[in-house]
């Protein structure tokens, strides 16, 4: 029975396996099972993020175990909703897989999104969702936060003489990848999985679960909002671009500093920590009277620059260490 | 230009030219291009559905245009929050394509999302996104409600007393998808453009449209509720399936009527109009003494049975002109 495929064992029985194993959440007023969910939004406004994870385009069965796709859904979609200084309540997770896939698959990736909030977002409920049949894999989240009566904290608030922090670490997820396509592929390119559980045990283990099944600092995101943030959001295409993002929204200038971009990016490169991508730390601009503590939601917290104005002809450009810093990173059309 | 793959425009280019055809909403605090968008909710909850549409298993390009797509997407993900007794607010939109896909292409699925919401459901908002690359078409959609202070109506409500009610009409998309497999595919049974589109012109186009766009009584679900619908939901897998839903979650037994059904089904057999799935109609049970109008929101309302109570032994049956009724309808994982 452990061993049926979702074709012998039908959407029902999958279905009965699979939803006992999600939380239900603290702000869910109706959960799975009817044509749609209700979930509590005490602020009067509700916070939503969506994001899809795509066999091949983002993730190789080859690499990540199912209870890894599970947590990374969480990790990387509710700190979306973190960086908008919210709380986040609950999600939805539509899943299509092959009808040859192991019912026990479905369970792992379950108690992967079960485990992920435990330790990142307890509270958080998995509400909804839907169950599907495709050739490759799909993951599709959505997520949703309480802004707590906060206004939110969009990219275009920075003001010229903010600090800029960094929140988590920066390079460590584009390493891991790079070691993965270095040591766990075969001749013909394609994932070795005993060669990926060997790397992940071995001295390049944080950057290889940095990548397949990130730990986010998504509790930081409302404490960051309550200190003060004026701008903030999730590095998810890498520090060089988005720190763009802010710098073009707010209409300033973001100096950083070398020094302090690599205290956030132990045991990678430059190039990895500014054009990595998938960090999922949390850029953050504060008012320079303000100092956050050294930590936050159990993340370091590195200050890596400074907001300026710009010049006349600048409209929002970074730099490092004075110098023009490309803002190069990651375009799913033109990959590959 | 109006040529340009995905791949030759980027997704910054394509974003630029898909996000302002989508309509801003009026629930939406804050729309596409920060972190995540904010909507509001007045009711201090909201209503959450997702659901994915797989090229291969729930569409082919070959048949549908992408407007299509963009229309279907919000009228059978609407009707999910309706069915609730919730007005629809806003939805968002993950679009995953070949990187070969052409903008224009995503441009007409944009015009199908907001033609759609001007048609069934003005106000609504398209308040976020995610485009990426995928071998085949992925489109998930997750759409909210607002309940306007509402109780949800859900499955589980039905008395044995009240009558049950038909909102639109059954069988008619089955039945369009019965011709286009028919008269629309070559000898490899791959879809033939010119064929649909000759068949969506002709004696059957109302059938064809209920498939490929169908137009949904998204309006008639806050109406229901107001008027004391008891039990609801969304016809989508087939009225005997269905109706064994409420069934079941209600405790009763649905004694559906043959003249009713048939009179709901125009143009469609009894086979289509019980099994046939993709109807999108709202199944719903109101008290015997209130009588709802012939009409609501342009789509028919017809008396299709009575709720009776249960035998003894007797866990959630559907019989039709007292015979029992199979509950055989649609599952992903074991069709084909």
């Amino acid at each position: 029975m452990d061993d049926a495929t979702l074709h012998e064992a039908g959407e029902l029985e999958a279905l009965r396996r699979f939803l006992p194993l999600l939380p239900a959440g603290d702000a869910t007023a109706l959960g799975p099972g009817d044509d749609a969910a209700v979930v509590a939004a005490p602020d009067g406004r509700f916070v939503v993020t969506t994001d899809t994870m795509l066999e091949g385009a983002d993730f190789r069965l080859g690499w990540s175990r199912w209870h890894d796709l599970g947590w990374k859904a969480v990790a990387t979609n509710l700190i979306d909703v973190a960086a908008m200084g919210a709380r986040p309540t609950s999600l939805v997770v539509a899943l299509a897989v092959p009808p040859s896939t192991r019912v026990a698959a479905l369970e792992e990736f379950a108690r992967g999104l079960a485990d992920a909030i435990a330790a990142m977002a307890p509270g958080v409920g998995v509400v909804g969702g839907d169950l599907g049949t495709a050739r490759h894999g799909v993951i599709a989240v959505t997520a949703f936060g309480d802004l707590e009566g906060r206004a939110p904290v969009l990219r275009s608030g920075a003001n010229a003489g903010d600090a800029v922090w960094l929140v988590g670490a920066l390079g460590l997820a584009a390493t891991g990848l790079r070691h993965l396509f270095a040591a766990a592929v075969d001749e013909a390119a394609e994932p070795v999985r005993d060669a990926a559980e060997r790397l992940r045990r071995g001295a390049h283990g944080a950057s290889i679960d940095a990548q397949l099944a990130p730990v986010t600092p998504i509790g930081a995101g409302a404490l960051l909002a309550d200190l003060g943030a004026t701008a903030m959001l999730d590095v998810s295409d890498g520090l060089a671009l988005d720190a763009a993002r802010v710098a073009r929204a707010s209409g300033v200038r973001i100096a950083l500093e070398a020094t302090g971009v690599a205290l956030a990016a132990p045991g990678a490169s430059l190039e990895a920590a500014l054009h990595g991508g998938e960090d999922h730390a949390l850029l953050v601009t504060i008012p320079a009277d303000v100092a956050p503590p050294p930590e936050l939601d159990g993340h370091p917290v590195r200050r890596i620059g400074v907001v300026e104005a710009p010049a006349a002809d600048e409209g929002g450009t970074v730099t490092l260490d004075g110098e023009p810093l490309e803002a190069r990173g990651w375009d799913p059309y033109r990959a590959g």
